[in-house]
């Protein structure tokens, strides 16, 4: 046997006990009642380590250098380009600092989820200092690795190909003209009236107006299915996609486009390449694509016009009521508002959330700023970006978010790439199609043909940059996403 | 590190893995669309190989027998115990066997799910000829092992110290009087007017009756969910235990019932000893003792006086209409009939059913009878123990249980030994308590402290006679039975 089939081979058992972890993780998070999260917790860690055992074992390095020699087929080599890298990652970091950090992380993580209501700033910062610590040692030790800043280190594992020059270069442009824009419109809005929810929409109905949504979206209910948790994602595997959200029985705003987000990720996950199913070739290419699938569907598709009528249509056939009205809705999802809360931002002030955190999580990891520091810049750069002061409001400031809480450091911008991409990946879908109209029809299929086309079907077959050239004949341009911000709101 | 802690470590270890496939197994029956089937059965099947792979480690065999040699109190003795069984188990039969085995049963099973509906014996027959020669060869290497007679093999699997010189001479005795207990029952019933449910009864009011009835029984929903699919059962793991059951929106009988009957799985299960949990002296004692547990409450709670006019009343909260009178509910549940289905046969001719599939079954593992025997015999015990002829109607006689279509021959009498513990457990209940007060006050404690103290906390601590035993006085004594059987129903 080849030591590229035996690398194949290997990867598909390992994507076995992922499924496994896939399942049983959605599970935790949708089905489990709580009494048996201590066994489950436990039955995840084993997992766990049995997963990071099967990548590092020491065969793995002989395979991947036999392989390298051998005579392989481009789409083998990207295969073979994926499967060094994720044997890579898994034996970067010292297991004890693995440990170490999943343990301060967890430590925090769960302290948070109380001191955050307590504005506690003080007893978080003593558990956090030790995750910002690990952190930066991990960051050093894919830095050195990698021949890349510590920072760079850490965005790589999310967006591999990425670094914060390029995002520098990015956000400081956006900083020139969001600011105003948003102002802009905001001003415009001022005058405009709309009919706020208000009322009891019952889960029932919110339900089965997400399921007609998602028929709309084409999600392929043979190969997932939609349920309920505290915090809405998207799980399972490509061949049974598990989304969910949240409902709140006096309004339905957040959980109907919800709905639509999390069907964009699960459209791209249903839609990945089947030939490489449990190939690291054949997964989703990194976090700001994968977020440019939800958002393609929740911005791009979601907030249009033509759409916005379907789900106000769609909307009236369970609920009656002013706010269902068409133009109602347009006005309801398309709002901006400055707001403390980057999960509840609208589209325009998104970027400014994310910007913000990328700033500072890039200089309290490349060590330019202490931890403790992170409070008052925020403020500094709320005020800037937002004009709202969170000086005191930890809260709602920088312990609003869990990523920090257990080092996920680096996974801030995929957002606003992600953002941008989708609009990126429209403007290109204009020319060949009259998308318009193709909305207008409810039968989106020539638009899904295009993203199964372009990005679905490729997997991790190519770079982001590579991927991103093909399908709009240009690397990321971040001109796209103004201007339809712009066309939008203003 | 002793021997014994060694063993006890690695039990976890194995655990954890199965708590992963209980619950990716319930998953998989009760919420995985269709489209997801081939992925999760190549998890499974990874998984599976993964844990016999652990159940049969080489280190094992050494720590086993240095463990014998150890210093160990009474509790870790047992748990020895039943680690050196599960590991005799584990490594009795050649791979090579098991996987023959389960690629026939598999195939055998897939093709009788549509062959019964069309009466194809003579298909079947091709397929079920490989099931059962395979099956005699995995009961002679376990007979060869265990100095038994080959079925007594097989029995063992499910029920560990029952013989079929036991069960020949327990259920000769049955067949004494039960054929004419059932003639005068059927007579006495003849007379007696009902009302059958007729009408619409939707599914969600079945569900809340169903979990009214588990909260009177006290299913513990801090520690498992009841669900849908197609075929009831009872998974997850302690700490999570799941249920199913089936709706049919024509009729609420069985699907009541059989929340009832699952309940007592459920709750045998969430009594297990804790401080065991993770080891196999803290599982379930047998098939038999699991199936005392769920016709304790579906037969000796679930239908007596008392409890019927319960769920008569909370019935009667959700639905109207004179077949949810008590009186009603009490004929509708003891109705008794002579019918060719065992899953749907009453309490009184359900050992019918079991004796003629034990005594098939025995003689066909021992090499008695040929597998084209089976349909002759079927019919000419049907004739004698039922009076019902199965000539030519191979899907309602011979072909209409799955067990055999996979093998696993040796597991119906576990039915019909759980009915009877349940009636010997009851009998010895009612030395100490006067349950029928218990039932009819609605607080069942005390019947639910009495089994968990002499049933679920022992685990597989004591061997079934012995539990038993210490249960009630004396090892299974069907006479106890017949008393509740005449009591109920003459």
């Amino acid at each position: 046997m080849s030591a590229f089939k035996k690398l194949v081979d290997h990867s598909q058992k390992c994507s076995h006990f992922n499924h496994l972890a896939a399942i049983c993780g959605w599970d935790q998070a949708s089905m489990m009642p709580s009494g048996g999260n201590q066994a489950r917790s436990e039955a995840m860690a084993q997992l766990s380590v049995h997963i990071h055992g099967m990548m590092t074992q020491p065969q793995l390095s002989d395979w991947i250098n036999d392989a390298e020699n051998e005579s392989l087929n481009s789409e083998q080599q990207s295969t073979l380009r994926e499967i060094k890298r994720n044997w890579q990652q898994a034996n970067l970091l010292p297991e004890k600092l693995v440990q170490a950090k999943s343990l301060a992380g967890s430590k925090c993580e769960h302290a948070w989820r109380t001191q955050r209501g307590e504005n506690d700033w003080v007893g978080f910062e003593k558990n956090w200092r030790e995750v910002v610590e690990l952190s930066r040692e991990e960051a050093q030790i894919r830095a050195d690795f990698a021949g890349l800043t510590p920072y760079d280190a850490m965005l790589d594992i999310y967006e591999p190909g990425t670094s914060s020059a390029s995002l520098d270069t990015l956000f400081s442009d956006v900083k020139t003209w969001l600011p105003g824009l948003i102002d802009q419109v905001i001003d415009k809005q001022s005058t405009e009236q709309f009919t706020a929810p208000s009322g009891k929409y019952s889960t029932d109905k919110q339900k089965a107006l997400g399921l007609e949504v998602m028929n709309l979206l084409q999600f392929d209910f043979n190969h997932g299915r939609l349920d309920e948790s505290v915090h809405p994602f998207c799980g399972g595997v490509p061949s049974d996609v598990r989304i969910t959200t949240r409902y709140d029985e006096n309004e339905f705003v957040q959980s109907l486009m919800g709905i639509v987000h999390e069907t964009g990720h699960a459209r791209y996950e249903q839609g990945l390449p089947k030939h490489l199913s449990g190939l690291p070739s054949g997964e989703a290419r990194s976090m700001g694509i994968h977020e440019s699938q939800s958002l393609f569907f929740e911005m791009q598709i979601g907030r249009s016009d033509e759409f916005i009528g379907h789900l106000a249509e769609l909307a009236g056939q369970q609920f009656s009521g002013n706010e269902f009205e068409k133009s109602n809705f347009q006005k309801i999802y398309t709002r901006v508002e400055k707001d403390f809360i980057r999960v509840d931002a609208d589209e325009l002030t998104y970027p400014a959330h994310v910007i913000l955190r990328y700033e500072i999580e890039r200089d309290l990891i490349n060590g330019k700023i202490k931890h403790t520091d992170v409070p008052e810049l925020w403020n500094l750069k709320m005020q800037q970006y937002l004009g709202l002061s969170t000086e005191g409001n930890f809260k709602n400031g920088c312990m609003q978010d869990i990523h920090w809480t257990d080092g996920a450091f680096g996974y801030f911008p995929s957002y606003t790439l992600g953002a941008m991409y989708a609009a990126q990946f429209m403007a290109s879908m204009k020319n060949d199609l009259d998308v318009s109209s193709v909305i207008q029809s409810k039968d989106l299929t020539p638009i899904f043909n295009w993203l199964e086309t372009n990005i679905w079907s490729k997997g991790s077959l190519l770079t982001t940059d590579e991927l991103v050239k093909q399908a709009t004949g240009e690397t990321l341009n971040a001109q796209h996403f103004q201007d339809h911000l712009k066309n939008r709101y203003l």
